[in-house]
C-alpha cells in the first residue's frame, strides 16, 4: 500500500463549531501527519461565519445537533471533485453499516452526500478546498434532539456510537487506501 | 447546472471486447460530445492484450460474460483518483437500485468496485487514464452463464435489463452532475 | 455541449468597487451555479486595497469610470493561464463587435487585455486566481467622463450599452462553451 | 520576463503531412528547447491516419493546400483548455494583421479557431494534447489553389508570405510571453 | 532556455521577520517578474504568528539569528512537492559550495532541508504554498551569535558572505533553469 | 508518515535495456504497488529506439556499461518537474554516500543529474513522463569497463556494490517519504 491515511478516534468528547474544518488542524492539534481523519463525539453548532456551504448560507439554515459522531478529514494532493465523490462514498459506507448493524435492516436513503430515514435527516456533510488540501466534515446524529429539522440518530437504531465511530473510521481509511491502490495498477489507454 | 454529462443507451446489442475503452470512442462512434456515458447490452470477452487491470493481467483472469449491461464513461478534465471514487459510487448506485427493485430486498455487498451476492460476482469494473481523459467501464451480468467465476445476474433478480439499463444510466448522469455542482458552491477555508 | 456557462445581465445598475471580484459572488449574490458571467452597467471606483493588479498597485493608478458595462466571470477548474488567454479572447470579441456595429467600422487596437482607440483607453480588465476558481473582470466605458486617463466609450461609437451588454455576454458564453467542446474531440499525439 | 518562447521561421520550404505535430519535434528536428513555435512555408496534405481532429475524421474532410504558411507550437506545462484559447487568440492576431496590412482593410471573420473571408476559408488549426505538452498547428493559405473547399490566401491580400510569416511568428511569441507575465503580477482573491 | 529565473542580491542589509514570505513580494517590492529569488543579508527574527512550519509552531521553537544570508524564492506554476525537492537541492548546492570554498574541505551534513556541522545548525528553510505560487525561504548563518540553538556560520568557514551570497544565488538560478530544460527534451514512455 | 515508497533490491543480476523504464513495470514484474523503486545489478545497453533522452538521441550517444547498479523508480501523482528535482536530489545522496564511505573522502562533482570524478562519468540518469506516472532511471558504474566514455565505478572506490545498492535504495525511500511529509505540515501564505 503506498498511500496510508492516518486516523484517530478521540477518547474525549469535543464540540464541533465549524472552526475545526481548517488546514493542518489534524496535524497541529491531533498530531496526525499527512492525509488523515479524526473522529470524535460531541455536540454541533456552526455559526454562520464558519459555514462554508453556500447553499446553507443562502438559506440561513442552522447546522446544529446535541450529540453527533463527527469525522474531519484532510486530504493532501487531492482535488475538490475527488473530495466530493469521496464524501458520497463515505455516505454509502455508513448506509451499508447501518443496514448490516440493525436487526430490521434499516436502509437509509442517500441523496447526494446526505442520508435520510424517510424524511428524517441522519447526517450532515461538506467538502471544501484550501490552499493546502481538500477538507471534509461528515457527521451523523447520535440523538435526534436539538436539531433544527426532523432527524434520526444512532440511538434510534440501537447502535452504540462509541463502538460504531472507531469502526466506521477504520472503514473510511481502508476504502481510501484501496482506492488509491487502484490508481497504481492500471494500464493507460 | 454547469457540467452536463451526455448519456445514451444503445438500442442494439453490442459485444464488449475491451477495445471500446479508449479515448474519444463515445464521440467518434456514438457522437456524444464531452464527458459522457454510453450504455448497451451484449456479451463480453476481453482478450489479454486489451485488459488494462494489472491485477487481472498478473492473475491471467479471464473477463467474460454471455449477456451483460455495459457502461463506458469518458470524463474530461478529471483525474484518475476521481475516476476510482466515481466507479465505487456507481457501484453504490447499482446496489441501491437492486435493493429497491427486488421484492426480497436483495442487498449486494460492495467490495471496492465490485458487487457480490454472497460469493457470486455481479459486476466488473475498471477506471483507467488516457492522455485525453479518464475512462470507466462498468458492467453487470444479465445472465450468470458463460462467466469464468460463479456469478449472479439481473435475471436472478427478476429485473428487466432493457428497462433497468437506461434508468441506471440516468442516475449516473445525475450523480455526476450533482457532484460537480457541489464544487461550485462551497467557500474555501 | 458538456460545459455550459451560466450568464445573466442584471436589469438594475450597480456600482463596481472591486470587492465583487471574489469567489462565489456570482453564486451567493446572483444565484448562478458553476462557471458563470454576470454583466451589469454602473460606475466604477476601485480602492487600492481592492486592487489586485500588482502593476496598478505599484503605479498607484486609479481605476475609475462614471459609467461602464462590467462583466464578472468565475470559472471553476480552470487555471490562471487559461484565464489570461480567455481575457484577451474576450477583448478580441469586443473588438469585432465594435467594428461590426459602427458605421465607420471603428477598429480598436488590442494591447494585451486592453482595448484602445488610438491612445484613448476603452476597457479595463484583470484575471486573478482564488482557491476555488479563476476570476475575471472585464469592463468597457459607456461614457468617457470621470476616468483618470483619456478614454473612449460606447457613447462615442453610438452603441446602445443596454442592448450591447447582454449581446456580448451571450457571445462570451458561446466562445467559452465552444472552446471547451474543442477539448473533447481531438486525438492525442 | 520569466517564460520565453523560442521561435524560428525556417528558410527552406517544407511540406506539412500532420506527422510533424508530435511531442519534441521542434526540439529533435529544429533544436528549439522548451515552449516553442516553428514557422515554415509549404504545401499541406494530411492523411486520415494523421488527422487528430475528430470532427474532420468523422466527416472525412480532407486537409490540403498547395501553398501555406504553417506554425507548429509545442507548449510544456500548459493544459489543453489553455491551448484552445491560445489558438483562438492566434486567429485574432492574424485577423488584426491582415486588417492592418491590406489597403482595403480586409476584415476576416473568426469563427472558433477558423478565419474566413465571407465563406472562403483562410486558415486551418488544431490543438491537441500529448503526454509531454500541448501542441498546436495553425496554417493559413498563401494560394487558394489545391484546397478541398473554397479558400482565400495571402496572395489575394497582396501580402508577401515570406515577410509576413516571420513577423506574425514574433507577434505570437510576444503575446504568449506577455500572457504568462500577466499571471505573475496579480494578487489572489 | 525556456524558463528563466529572475534573481537579485540586495545591496543593503534587511531584516527578515517572516512577513516577507508572501506571494508577489519579490514583484511588488523588488520588481522581479515571474519566478524569482531575492537574496540579502540581515538579522532574522520570526514571530510565532508569521511562522509557517507547523513543526516549529508545535514545538514553539524560536527562529532567530543576528546575521544571516537569506534567499526568498517565489515559483509560479510549481507545486509544493517540487518546492520541497528544490529546497533540498538548494541545501545540496550550499553543501558543495562550502566544501569547495574551505581549505579544510568542510563537509556539512544535510538532514532533510537542514545543514549541520556535527550538531551545529548552519541553515533554516521552509517551503510553503500560496494561491499564486510556491514560496521558499532558505537562510544560512553568517555569525553563530544570537541563535536559539548551537549554530555555525559562514564566518566560522572564513567565507565572505557578501561575495558568497550573490554567487550561490546564481547557482540556484542555473540549477532551476537547467532542471526545467530537462523537462523539455525527454520522450514519454 | 502518509506516503510510503515501496522498494526492493533484486537478488539476481538483471540486464538493463531501457525497455524496463515503462509504467507499471515495477508492479507487473516485481509486484510493488504504488510509488516504488526497484534496484538491481547488471549490465546496461540501451538501443536507440529505447532511448528517451532527446539530447542523447540527437547526439547518437551510446548508453552502455558492463556492470552497474540500477534504480528504476515509478512515482504516481507526481509531475515531471518534481521528477527532475528528485533525480538531482538522488545524485546528491549518492555523492554524500561515496564521500562518507571512502577513506580518502572522494568528492564527486554533480553536474545536473550526472556525477563525475574529474572528467570521468560515474552515473547516468533520466526522468520521463508517462500517462500513469513519472519514471526515473538512475544507474552508477560498478566497473568502468565497457563504457563508451571514460568512467569511474564503485570498484575504483572500493565500495562493495552488493552492500551499497540496498543501502542507498533505503536512503532514497526515506528522502522521498520525508519530502512528502514536509508538504503536510506547513501553513499556506
Amino acid at each position: 500500500m503506498s498511500l496510508s491515511v492516518q486516523v484517530q478516534f478521540l477518547k474525549d468528547k469535543k464540540a464541533y463549531s465549524g472552526s475545526e474544518l481548517k488546514p493542518l488542524e489534524n496535524y497541529l492539534v491531533h498530531h496526525l501527519s499527512g492525509s488523515s481523519i479524526i473522529g470524535f463525539r460531541g455536540p454541533c453548532d456552526v455559526a454562520f461565519d464558519k459555514m462554508v456551504d453556500g447553499e446553507d448560507l443562502k438559506a440561513r439554515s442552522p447546522i446544529r445537533g446535541s450529540d453527533m459522531i463527527h469525522f474531519i478529514g484532510e486530504f493532501f494532493h487531492m482535488d475538490l471533485v475527488s473530495g466530493v465523490f469521496l464524501q458520497r462514498l463515505m455516505a454509502g459506507i455508513i448506509q451499508e453499516s447501518v443496514f448490516s448493524l440493525t436487526d430490521k435492516k434499516v436502509y437509509l436513503r442517500r441523496s447526494g452526500d446526505d442520508l435520510y430515514l424517510h424524511d428524517k435527516k441522519f447526517s450532515i456533510s461538506i467538502a471544501t478546498p484550501s490552499v493546502n488540501s481538500t477538507l471534509l466534515h461528515f457527521a451523523v446524529n447520535v440523538s435526534s434532539e436539538g436539531t433544527p429539522v426532523p432527524t434520526v440518530g444512532l440511538n434510534d437504531f440501537k447502535i452504540d456510537p462509541d463502538v460504531w465511530g472507531p469502526k466506521i473510521l477504520e472503514k473510511f481509511k481502508l476504502e481510501i487506501e484501496d482506492s488509491f491502490a487502484a490508481t497504481y495498477k492500471v494500464r493507460s489507454v
